[in-house]
């Protein structure tokens, strides 16, 4: 039996991710240098797709890490000589600050519950903070905190940096790099492909930062910005990557950018309205995050008054896997998926035996 | 054309590498959750595949990370409060020792020039060393240091721990871990699989000692060792992990088991001693490492009297890829890997090819 993944990620897989998958084994490059032409015209590809489907400008680099999360130490390490400040409203922001605890930075919190986001007006930001760190897209609550409060935050704090955690929702947030110092996300969510590669999108200003503090504090070693920066200029990596990761990843952005971007955001939000619509109409649902404005687009949260793991199993039977809550939200929400990779077809399947139940 | 390759890594595809892909895209595998019952059974069979192939006893953990180089990081963090201790003796030697300093360590040096290797009687390890930092397989000079002398020197120092890179030997080298606090390898190498993945060996008391130091030194934040042993005890990892590499080295691995790693270990060492012979006997070549025990048997390395790049030009026409020189000797040497996945008549075609320049 073949499933339909609306699960957050890993998700269901892009159409074309067989194709390219093929193409790959074919052509052996799976065995290919990553010291070679072959390899640097590969990787610019890839480079070359994302940045024009994400609108990066060239201050910034389009860098290749093991994973999102591997972001999050970096960034730090690059950023922040002693403190910074996170905007936490569920796990993975949380993770975010955590991680500053551990490379022994000072983190300040501004926390709200989960299901709840944030408003730019309402932030104070630390005097000593060097780096504001946000999440458009909390994985964990379905709380999308607006592109413009991002940006807002940022001209109320232009001495700062801000980073833009998007990993469940780029392509999908329409970021303006002349505000955004540096942001990243993961490829297992709505790229469509399996996991194993984290997209750091930075610009020379950490790079030059994390250059003036390297002599007194440590900004790590393995993937260090400037090392992976100045390997990025030839179109490599530090270390061997995921070569295969890289290659699927510029194939499905030339897809993406082959519809076009904001026909892809368009989509987006016409099915994340189709399941939004069903939640609010139909007993039994309820949207968990109450303000309109901070309802994610890629990641839908329902309470659910029967047991999630009930509907879970349900909806598997008619080949369709769903999200459970995450956390102590497990037994009592769903977590839908709403990426590229299930259509509008897909969606009203869901939604048709949804409301079966 | 298809190729063979004989390249150092990204290397040869083993040969039912298709065959396992093809099961996990048709079984879904790129959109399990991992934090699913069935991600944890596909973790807990490549470990288990890994513990049989490598004899790795109960009181070392095998953990995942993005590449092996991050391995180098995380080791250093784990098991280095202040001073680490390096054997260098090429380029990825000497990587290990540039991470210690990164991470604001103290490192000790002792240097050999590259195609020389190490004997435990003449190494004195300095007093406050707290780790010992060798490399079994010098993937840059086909220098091997011998397994029993790495034994000898933790046995001539039970007070240090010793990390052995086995990036580009593993499963070849057969490391007592009765003896050896922690090895790693990545799986673009000897077990012919694309890059993207790395292999941490590691026992307990590194885990004891990454405790120990982690109030006062921070032990880094992604994919520090508490964590990650935390997870791999519920056979999961900290973040969403490369699925695809996992699954694909658990098949390979239990591959290998089913031949056998003693006749994998004999077959490795045939197909090197073919090509060893070919070069001592041919003029134009000569071999690199002039100590006998000291040459790899998983990566060959040759003095070449033509230009390298020439050889490697004429050979590609052929069918096959052989590496060029690492770093200065780029243009005069070859570096041909001897990995499982090129047979016996593979390297007899490439020796024949080579022979008749």
């Amino acid at each position: 039996m073949s499933f339909t993944f609306f699960t957050p990620g890993p998700a269901q897989l892009y159409p074309t991710f067989e194709k390219h998958l093929q193409t790959f084994v074919s052509e052996q490059l799976g065995s290919i240098s990553h010291r070679s032409q072959q390899y640097r015209d590969l990787h610019k590809f890839t480079v070359d797709q994302l940045r024009t489907l994400l609108n990066v400008p060239d201050s910034h680099a389009i860098l290749f890490l093991g994973s999102a999360s591997e972001a999050w130490e970096r960034i730090l390490f690059s950023c922040v000589e002693l403190e910074s400040f996170h905007l936490v409203n569920g796990s993975f922001s949380k993770k975010f600050y955590d991680c500053s605890n551990a490379l022994n930075k000072y983190a300040h919190l501004f926390e709200k519950p989960m299901g709840e986001s944030f408003v730019a007006s309402e932030i104070v930001v630390p005097e000593y903070a060097e780096l504001i760190c946000t999440t458009h897209n909390e994985t964990s609550s379905g709380v999308q905190m607006p592109v413009a409060e991002i940006h807002k935050l940022k001209q109320r704090n232009p001495g700062k940096f801000i980073a833009v955690d998007m990993v469940s929702s780029a392509p999908y947030p329409e970021l303006d790099y002349s505000l955004i110092d540096t942001a990243f996300f993961s490829v297992q969510k709505a790229f469509g492909l399996p996991a194993g590669l984290g997209v750091w999108i930075v610009s020379e200003k950490c790079l030059q930062k994390a250059e003036s503090i390297r002599n007194q504090y440590s900004i790590g070693a393995h993937n260090d910005l400037p090392t992976l920066w100045k390997n990025a200029l030839n179109n490599e990596t530090p270390a061997t990557p995921n070569v295969m990761g890289i290659y699927l990843l510029g194939k499905i952005a030339e897809d993406f950018n082959k519809i076009g971007v904001q026909t892809l955001r368009k989509e987006t939000e016409h099915k994340a309205s189709l399941i939004y619509k069903f939640i609010e109409k139909q007993p039994g649902f309820s949207t968990f995050v109450k303000e309109k404005a901070n309802r994610s687009q890629t990641v839908v949260v329902t309470n659910t008054e029967m047991p999630s793991a009930d509907i879970i199993k349900h909806i598997k039977a008619k080949g369709m896997v769903v999200g459970s809550g995450y956390g102590k939200y497990k037994a009592t929400q769903l977590r839908i998926a709403n990426f590229p990779a299930t259509s509008v077809e897909d969606v009203e399947k869901l939604i048709h035996e949804l409301g079966s139940l």
